[in-house]
C-alpha cells in the first residue's frame, strides 16, 4: 500500500463505526496507558488542507488533557534555530503515560523540500531512523499517519478556505506550492514515506477525500494498535523487542595510564597565567562565531573534576557558559526518556554548557546499580555516539574529558577530605559505597572508553594523580581543540 | 546616597579583605541558604563596560553550580517577545534555596531608554514594584547593584576594547549611545534608581572604576545581608515582613444565584449549532490577528466545568489552545512561588490556553487546607489582580468563568457517577471529603468572587444546576466578550 497513493486499492476499515464510541474507547484506553506508564506519540501528516486539523480535533475529544498535548510544528523561532534540528522534538516527547500529537513533526522539513540534494536527504533519514528507534527501543508507541488527498480535492479546499473570510488565515505558501507542483510533491511524499516507514514505526496512509472517514480511520488503526500494544505489555512487562548486543572484550586503558606525570608549584602557575589569556581569547571567538559547546568531565570520585572545571571556567566570561552537574534523575526526569533531561540543557548558538558527569552515568552507575537493564545500557552506547554525532553535525563542538586517578590516590583524597572541616562535605557515604566498587567502575569506564571514543567525539583521557598536571593538561587540550574546530570551520555550513 | 553619583561621597567597606575569603565565604553560605530553602536574587546593572561580567565572574566563582545560575538578559527572542515583558523573568527566578545571578534584569528596556515618556515610565515601574514585592513578600532575597563608572572610565574601556582583536564584539549599540550622552543617561539612571529603591529591595550604587574592589564590594555586601537574612530566618522562621491585611465581609453571592434557569434540550441544540459557527470563526480571527487568551474555569466539584470546557473546545482548531488541568503542584513546583508554574504556561500571541482550575487554588483549596499560611493567601488576591492585570495591559484576553451548583445538585451528580461505571473514575473520595467542607468552600468562593472580581478582569458567574444552561450561557460569553475584545483592540497598543 505505501509504495502507491492509488486511492482505489484503500479500504476503510472504520467508515461505518459511531464516531463517539471511537473516541470514548480512546479516551478510556488513555487511562490504560497512563496506568502502565506507555509513551504514545501520534505525527499527523500530510498534504496541506488534508484535514489534519480535523482528524486531530477528533483524536484529543474524549482525552484527558492533562497526559495529551497537542504540537504544532511550524517554521522554527530564534530559539529553535539556535539548537539542533531534532532539538525541538526531544523537547516534546511525551512522559511515560502520555500521549503526544504532533501536527507535523521531525518530518516538516524533509517533506516541505522536494529539491533536497541526495546527500541532505541521506542525513534527514539517519537522523529519522535515529530519534524514533532511539524511542521505540525505550518502550515509546509511535503512530505515524499520512493524510492523503488527490490533487482536485486540494485545490477546492484550497479555492474554498481562500474563500471563506476566516479560513483563508490557513492558507499559505506550503499550499500554494503544493498546489502548483502537485505530482512532483507526490512523487517526493512516496519517496518520502517509504524510506522512513522504519520497523518499529512504520507510516499509515490514510486517504482524506472525506475528513469524517480519514478521522475514523486514524482513531480505529490507533485503538487497534494502542491495545495490542498494551496487550503485549501485560505479557511481557515492556512493548519494545529487545535485541542482543555483543562487544569485543574492552582492553584495559585506565590502569595502564602514566599516574607519575605532574608539575611543580612553579611550573603550574607559569603555565596557568599563560593559558588564562589564551583560553579567555578563545572564549570571545566562540562567542563571536556563535559556536555552541558541550564539555564533558566524566571520572572516578574525587578525581579532581570540579577543580578542573573551575580553572577552566575562570577563563571564560560567566556570561557565556553554564556549568551543569548531573547527579540522581528527579522524579520529572524519570518520567522520560533518560536524554531528554539533557536536551533541555542542549547549548544555543555562542553558548558553552560544561557538564560535571552527563549522559554517560546510563552506562556506568547505571549499570553498575543496575538502574538500567542490560538491553538498556548496552544499547546506550550506541545512542550516546549517535547523539554527539548529530550534535557535532548541527555545529555543536563537544569536548570529552576522562580524569583517571588511581585507587591509592582516591583513598588519600577521601581522608584529606575527611579531615578538612572546608572540604568534609564533599564526601559522603556513597563515595565510600562506589569506592568498593572500585573494579566494577574502572570495567565500566574501560568499556565506555572503548565503545563510546569515535572519531567525531573522541575521549581526552588524563592521569590525574597530579592535580596541577590534570588542571594544565584540561586547559591545554581544551585550547587545542577549540582552535582546530575554528579552523575547520570553513566546512561545516551544517549549522 | 542614591539620589547622588558622586563619587567622593562612596566609602569603600572591602577593599582591604582577601578576595578568595569572600568568594569561599559566599559559597559557604550559599550551602546555608539551600538548608534553609531561602531563594536570592541577585541584580547586577549599570553602565555598560562597568565590569559586570568581571564582578559576577568573582561572585560565583566558589559557588555550587548546581544551585546558582547567571542568567544574562538581552534583547527579546522571538518567544520571549510574545510573552508579557515580566515572562521571562518569572521563568528565572530561583527555587527555594537557588540564587539566581541577573547580568542585566527587569530594568534592561527601562534603563536603556531615557526618552521614556512618563506614561510608560509609570506603567514599568508599578510592574517592577509588583514583581519585587511578591517575590520578596513570598521570602525572596533580592540584592540590587548598579556598577557606577565616570564619563571618562567608559570612554576608554570602550576604546580599549574596540581595539581588542576580541573584546571588541563586547562593544553595541548600548555603549556607543550611552557614550554619546552620558549625562542624560547619568540622570535617567539616578532617576531610575531612586524610584525603584523599594522598601524590600534597595539598591546598592557601587563604584566600579576598579572593577576589582567594586566585585570586592558586592561580595561583602552580599555576604553581609544574607548573614543577617539567614538570622532572621533562624530567628522568626521566614525572611518576610508579614503585614496585616484586611477585607470587608464579602456578601452572599453563590447561594443568592438562580439555580432554575434551564434549557430544553431543543433549545440547546438549536443554541449550540448556532454558537459553534459562531465561536469557530471567532476562533479563526483570534489567531488572525494573535490574540492571546486565557481563559479560567472555576467552581465547586462536579459543576461541570469539564463539559463546558469540551463543548467550547469542540468550537476550536486544536492546534490553537491547549487545555491545562490544574491539581496539587509538583515537588518541582513547589519549590517555586505558586505563580511560577502558571507563568510557564502563558500562551504566546495566537494561541489559547484553557485553565481547569486555576491560580485560585491559592485562595481556595490552599486556605481550606491551609497549605498556604493566613499571610499567603490573603496576599494572594492583590497578586492575582496584579498578574491579571498584567497580562491584560501586554494584550492577553483573560476570561474567568465560576461555575455553580448547589449542594444538593452536587450530592445528585456523585450519585450519577457513583453508578455509572464510564464516569465513576471521576469520583474519588477528595470529593466527599470537599462536600464535607461545602461551607468553608462557599465562603472562600464568595471571598474570592468579591476581591478579584475587577473592572479589567471579572468574573462570569454562572448558575450551573442545568448543564444545558450552564454550557449554553459559557460559550455565549466567549463570544460576546471575545468580539467586545477585538472591537477594544484599537487601544491596546501596549502589546
Amino acid at each position: 500500500m505505501l509504495n502507491s497513493f492509488d486511492f482505489e486499492k484503500y479500504k476503510y476499515k472504520y467508515e461505518n463505526e459511531k464516531g463517539s464510541d471511537l473516541r470514548e474507547e480512546f479516551g478510556l484506553l488513555q487511562r490504560k496507558l497512563k496506568e502502565f506508564g506507555i509513551p504514545v506519540i501520534i505525527l499527523i501528516d500530510g498534504w496541506e488542507s488534508a484535514g489534519k486539523g480535523y482528524v486531530i480535533n477528533d483524536l484529543v475529544r474524549e482525552v484527558n488533557n492533562k497526559y495529551t498535548k497537542v504540537h504544532v510544528i511550524d517554521a522554527m523561532t530564534d530559539e529553535e534555530k539556535a539548537k539542533p534540528f531534532l532539538w525541538r522534538f526531544w523537547e516534546r516527547i511525551p512522559a511515560k503515560g502520555d500521549i503526544a500529537v504532533f501536527d507535523r513533526s521531525f518530518y516538516y522539513d524533509i517533506m516541505d523540500n522536494y529539491k533536497i540534494s541526495d546527500k541532505k536527504f541521506k542525513t534527514y533519514l539517519e537522523e529519522l531512523e535515529t530519534i524514533e528507534r532511539q524511542l521505540t527501543d525505550d518502550g515509546t508507541l509511535i503512530l505515524k499517519f499520512f493524510l492523503n488527498i488527490t490533487q482536485k480535492t486540494q485545490a477546492e479546499r484550497i479555492d474554498s478556505y481562500k474563500k471563506d473570510e476566516f479560513k483563508k488565515v490557513l492558507v499559505g505558501d506550503r499550499d500554494l506550492r503544493q498546489r502548483a507542483d502537485y505530482d512532483k510533491y507526490k512523487q517526493h511524499f512516496n519517496d518520502v514515506l517509504e524510506k522512513t516507514n522504519f520497523k518499529g514505526s512504520k507510516w499509515h496512509l490514510v486517504p482524506s477525500e472525506s475528513m469524517k472517514k480519514a478521522s475514523y480511520e486514524v482513531l480505529g488503526i490507533s485503538i487497534d494498535i494502542i491495545k495490542k500494544t498494551i496487550f503485549k505489555y501485560m505479557e511481557s512487562g515492556s512493548i519494545s523487542e529487545p535485541y542482543s548486543i555483543e562487544f569485543p572484550k574492552s582492553e584495559k586503558i585506565i590502569e595502564n595510564l602514566d599516574y607519575s606525570k605532574y608539575l611543580t608549584r612553579e611550573e603550574y602557575e607559569k603555565e596557568k597565567k599563560k593559558l588564562e589569556g589564551s583560553l579567555a581569547s578563545l572564549g570571545y571567538e566562540f562567542h563571536k562565531k556563535k559556536i555552541p559547546t558541550i564539555i564533558i568531565f566524566e571520572g572516578v570520585d574525587a578525581a579532581g573534576k570540579g577543580g578542573a572545571i573551575k580553572r577552566l571556567t575562570k577563563c571564560f566570561d560567566p556570561r557565556g557558559y553554564d556549568v551543569v552537574p548531573i547527579s540522581a534523575p528527579t522524579e520529572l526526569e524519570n518520567s522520560y526518556n533518560y536524554m531528554w533531561r539533557f536536551w533541555n540543557v542542549i547549548p544555543p548558538k555562542g553558548r558553552m554548557v560544561i557538564f560535571d558527569r552527563s549522559w554517560y552515568g546510563r552506562v556506568l552507575v547505571e549499570r553498575i546499580e543496575s538502574f538500567a537493564s542490560e538491553f538498556e545500557w548496552k544499547r546506550a552506547y550506541r545512542e550516546i555516539n549517535e547523539t554527539e554525532k548529530l550534535l557535532k553535525k548541527s555545529g555543536v563542538l563537544v569536548l570529552k574529558f576522562f580524569l583517571a586517578i588511581d585507587s591509592k590516590e582516591q583513598l588519600k583524597r577521601f581522608n584529606e577530605r575527611l579531615l578538612d572541616l572546608g572540604k568534609e562535605y564533599k564526601l559522603t557515604s556513597e563515595d565510600w559505597r562506589n569506592r568498593e566498587k572500585w573494579d566494577l567502575y574502572i570495567e565500566a569506564y574501560d568499556d565506555m572508553l572503548a565503545r563510546t571514543s569515535t572519531d567525531h567525539t573522541p575521549w581526552i583521557v588524563i592521569p590525574g594523580n597530579d592535580k596541577y598536571y590534570a588542571r594544565i593538561r584540561v586547559m591545554k587540550e581544551m585550547l587545542k581543540r577549540g582552535r582546530e574546530f575554528i579552523d575547520s570551520l570553513k566546512d561545516a555550513n551544517s549549522f
